[in-house]
């Protein structure tokens, strides 16, 4: 069976058009075919577990992620785009205290998170932690807030600090999970990593039954992207 | 954010040229965003599980399906386009006992599978099970043989009897898992379903690591249907 030769590219969906005027809540995450965003045995030395980088080697390849992180060369690929596209329109993140880094319980200090001294969110970044902490200004416009009364008060900072632009979820998956579940999250962007894990951590678990349709689909030899809109 | 009006279409991706001469093995299945082919709690009354019916919706409302089923009616859509696809080139199929259905253990020989006298099969189909039964030939040239000696065997003798066209694995999950987790899977074609059935059979559990490939994407606002080659 042969084919035709078309090169992949983008298709977007009837139901991809028309937003509301607030903030949507977005979410985009690599998660393998098995449904994992992260692999077994997740460790300070290993925060996305065992096999779990293999997730994220399709973005490292790309010259768009290389460039965000100040860094030449990469590939320009329909991978590329996506990765361009995810953070246009950005206007705050939120995340979970594990995807910050530095451990459990009260703070070290020392840890200003996995990025350097220029972390590549160039945004204001609210940090769910049940450990307090005085904000933190980094070079090139990310600014950490750590939030210690829930969800739903990052959630409303987030929306404040975006002024109208998107609210991402970068992750954990417990991050995504609670706001999947508590019906907050506007937008899943999922890219299906073609890799089958065994074991990690899954993403939609725990999450009720969101309804959802999908509004855009990218396909790539490396990696299909289907975002998905969640149906209130 | 306004997605351009683009129509659901194929995309077949480089990776997709270029086939073998001997029979592909392949599979085409409907699954669940959250990874499952059968909701939970299968029985004979209910032998896709609580709400597995729901990852069948899309193929019923098609034109293709009804015609294939000897119905008028339905939608003409990009989804009716895989649907005619996933039967061409179609020699003969295997299948599980629970999918040929009617009961576990010795053959009640008054049960001829569900599909009525005409099964949309049309091509030899081969049945794995436990327990001897003598072939049935059904209208339409539907053959059913019963395959008591293992997937091997089963597999040999649907690709003699396919004579160099394709072999499908039909279901059910177990089946697919099997002939996946053996190597002799060649070509799976997920049709991915936007619900979340939160429990059920899952079908990429216990298949070991296969390397698989996206060569072909799908998209619909239905189902995002992936076509993965096992890379062997």
């Amino acid at each position: 069976m042969c084919e035709p030769e078309l090169r992949a590219r983008a298709m977007a969906l009837p139901a991809g058009r028309g937003h509301k005027g607030m903030s949507s809540v977005t979410c985009q995450i690599s998660i393998s075919l098995d449904g994992f965003v992260a692999g077994p045995n997740q460790s300070v030395e290993d925060p996305i577990g065992e096999g779990g980088m293999r997730l994220h080697e399709w973005v490292f390849k790309t010259d768009s992620w290389r460039r965000q992180h100040g860094l030449e060369g990469g590939e320009r690929t329909v991978d590329s785009e996506v990765v361009d596209e995810i953070v246009q329109g950005v206007g705050a993140y939120v995340m979970g205290r594990k995807m910050f880094g530095g451990g459990d319980g009260v703070w070290d200090e020392t840890w200003m998170g996995w990025w350097g001294e220029e972390p590549p969110f160039h945004a204001p970044v609210f940090v769910l932690t049940h450990h307090p902490r005085e904000p933190l200004s980094m070079q090139g416009g990310t600014t950490f807030t750590f939030v210690t009364d829930g969800i739903e008060s990052a959630l409303e900072q987030a929306r404040t600090a975006a002024d109208g632009r998107e609210v991402a979820i970068s992750g954990g998956a417990s991050a995504v999970r609670q706001y999947l579940a508590a019906g907050m999250l506007d937008e899943l962007y999922l890219h299906i990593v073609p890799i089958v894990l065994r074991a990690g951590e899954r993403l939609l678990e725990n999450v009720g039954e969101p309804i959802v349709e999908p509004v855009k689909v990218v396909a790539s030899p490396a990696v299909t992207h289907v975002k998905y809109r969640v149906v209130h």
